[in-house]
């Protein structure tokens, strides 16, 4: 491993670590305290303490902020449309949204984000995430990236570490970590770090609640019960539900087919869900109808809402993304399976996803004809991050750099060589994963976008 | 709990942070490598990889570097005589010692040193050992003091706790701290963060060997595993035997005889003396004979070459601390015990412990005797530091604002109130101890000087 003051060269990359787009081309539309509250909240599995960002909201005085965190590692895949879909809601809702780049998380795993690399990855991320809220039709005058090199090695912030580390048991943190921290038999320190440091996010960012999967939910609670000890507020928390990924309802961390990239091509991206797992009638473990859910129904809804505003507001409305309802829809749709009239087909348009959920149930909606509409709406998506990073040399050049071929063929060959041990009976979830098999190959968790520390810190 | 910002204001007292005094008395006498190897590792419990420092010295560009940490909590004791007498050895060997005063440690327990009380008792710790080193005509021109906070909270040495952090597993690190660390049910994560940290501070303070107690094992074992992951070299560690506290050879946590203060007046040294436990013959079980052997015999050796340094000198004599034999002793005696005459005694002369030791065994030295001469002993140890610190106005201020009487009585008056719940069987050392109760009120362990970070990290 190489010496720290080359490491620390390294990390030091940005002089200016905020950085704000603020080009948005659509009004904010906060309207009352109890809308906003309701965007903000809306299709979330769970919130704890709501009722202080209500507080915020009702007295009018200062927008609400928020964190979500992702360690720019492996490149970012279709499942990052999950949180960033919500967090088009927060922004709409006129939220403060901070985009937190875990580099030195993503750096202190080797294998995930090799220390040469972490720089580029970052903005790589950055990058990425900003032209897909573009894509999406999300403003972002209210969206910061902050890069956790610019705080996390700072004396207050390590002070409050080794306070924390005073104040926290063994027994608490591991409890913390006990789902998104690997249950191995001989976990790192890091491990056991990790919900403080993430608890002490909150108060670094200054925001007012985090946001993240539903597997997060006990480093919030972590994080609600012991910033308060060190004297700190004690944040909300607003947790999405989990979404399975979209090679099927278990995870396949060696299903290259389970994992979609934000740049790839439209026959790829056929290809892919024409593979994914997606079982006639089956809406339990259906990561393609789960997607059709989490990302594409409150995608269209959002693009329909753009459209709207902007025929109220007078404005043109060409440029403005589509929302994935089909010609001749009645004026709720939110989607359109537009089946091929040749054979007979005749298109089916939504208004809800429990409709078209219940209608896939009742096989009234067809695996191969929900495959074709969501092939269509990824691509529709993708369609401009992929023009955006084709007509930046820039990104093309920071792609080039993040993620070499020599270092990207570098975990295949392994998995090669490596002979599989199984788990001793009711061992954690993964025991025996190698660090190599730890790369976020499955859209299963995607709202763990901070990965586990284990690996990770 | 108080808020960072303020601690770290409080923190930050010391814009310089690196003291030297440069004003030794006496030339230091390296003598050929192997004298000074010698000088560097006599009366040692254990040396692990001197050769390293064979290697330097042999090599003869320049001295061997040894950091010795202690966190600035209760008031230092006698009991640190014990250590700072084998520093002694090494300052006479040209090693160029620094004093690690480890403030974070001491403020992060807030019973132990509370926060508005660190920068006092760091300061006050300073004035001591440094007073303690003229008293044993120690030169100490190539010691240096540096407080922790000066670089425990730097980018550079965080990223390297994260780094070990992400390398060390807990089970590692419980072992290490096994024998520091107290084994309570629920330990505290600074527990396990501890090792890590002592280990760094090999590299950032960068020596060549870390000195300690024999119960430091553990963690130099540690430390010298996993500085070679970081890429750091591998470090020589030294220790000293652990010598029992003055009240016996069990610690006795509740009985404030086991504790005399370095300021302490000599009738009080007299008493508490003669209330130690020093049974006759018995030499296994004895605190008053471990520190003749620990403390007293090499000061006086010492003393006696410091003089004949400055007799072969030239120099006068007269204001050279005198080495513990009486009138009449032959010249290689360096203890003598003077009975009163007028009850018929004889004084008895000793070259070595060992001699000593065995005329206790064989009741030919009687513990009344004993107590006498290590009452005079301390006595002449004591007169200097006290008169240092009664003649500046400074150092009594310090040691008003460092160790107010207030707080001083806080301990007493819990203990009072404290129900004493029996430690389950088997159950680690102290289990059920409270932190009140983790002072360091014997000198049982004197080298641990870093306490265990369950309390003090």
């Amino acid at each position: 491993m190489e010496q720290a003051p080359n490491l620390l060269m390294i990390l030091n990359f940005e002089s200016s670590p905020v950085l704000q787009d603020s080009s948005s081309p659509y009004l904010l539309g906060p309207g009352t305290p109890e809308q906003r509250f309701e965007l903000i909240t809306r299709r979330l599995a769970e919130v704890l303490n709501g009722d202080t960002i209500q507080a915020i909201l009702s007295e009018g005085k200062r927008n609400p902020k928020c964190y979500w965190g992702t360690a720019p590692t492996g490149r970012p895949h279709l499942g990052y449309l999950v949180p960033l879909t919500k967090i088009g809601d927060f922004l709409r809702a006129g939220v403060e949204v901070t985009v937190l780049l875990a580099d030195v998380h993503a750096f202190l795993d080797n294998l995930k984000a090799p220390l040469n690399l972490v720089e580029h990855r970052t903005e790589y991320y950055k990058n990425i995430i900003r032209t897909v809220f573009g894509s999406l039709g999300i403003p972002t005058d209210k969206l910061t990236f902050v890069t956790g090199s610019s705080y996390q090695l700072t004396r207050d912030y390590n002070l409050d570490c080794y306070r924390l580390a005073a104040t926290v048991t063994e027994h608490d943190a591991k409890k913390a970590g006990a789902e998104v921290v690997k249950q191995v038999e001989s976990p790192l320190l890091s491990g056991l770090l990790y919900p403080g440091l993430q608890a002490l996010d909150e108060e670094y960012l200054g925001v007012d609640f985090q946001f993240g999967g539903i597997d997060q939910r006990k480093i919030f609670t972590f994080a609600e019960l012991y910033l308060p000890r060190l004297g700190y507020a004690k944040r909300a928390h607003l947790m999405n539900a989990m979404v399975p990924g979209l090679g099927g309802g278990k995870m396949s961390a060696s299903d290259p087919n389970s994992k979609i990239d934000l740049l790839e091509t439209p026959e790829v991206v056929k290809k892919k869900i024409k593979a994914a797992f997606c079982e006639e009638g089956n809406i339990e473990e259906n990561g393609v109808l789960s997607f059709v859910g989490a990302v594409l129904l409150p995608i269209s809804q959002l693009r329909k809402d753009h459209i709207a505003e902007a025929v109220a507001a007078g404005k043109p409305t060409d440029d403005l993304p589509k929302p994935f309802v089909g010609d001749g829809a009645p004026a709720e749709a939110v989607f359109s399976i537009m089946r091929n009239p040749k054979w007979g087909g005749e298109p089916s348009h939504y208004a809800s996803f429990e409709t078209l959920q219940q209608d896939f149930k009742d096989l009234k909606l067809h695996p191969g004809d929900l495959k074709t509409a969501v092939v269509d709406a990824i691509n529709s998506i993708l369609k401009p991050i992929r023009e955006a990073y084709e007509s930046s040399k820039e990104w093309q050049e920071v792609e080039r750099k993040a993620y070499p071929p020599a270092v990207s063929d570098k975990p295949q060959k392994k998995k090669k060589e490596k002979v599989y041990h199984p788990p001793p009976p009711g061992r954690g979830k993964n025991p025996k994963q190698s660090s190599a098999e730890q790369a976020p190959s499955s859209e299963a968790a995607v709202d763990n976008q901070i990965p586990a520390p284990a690996a990770s810190l």
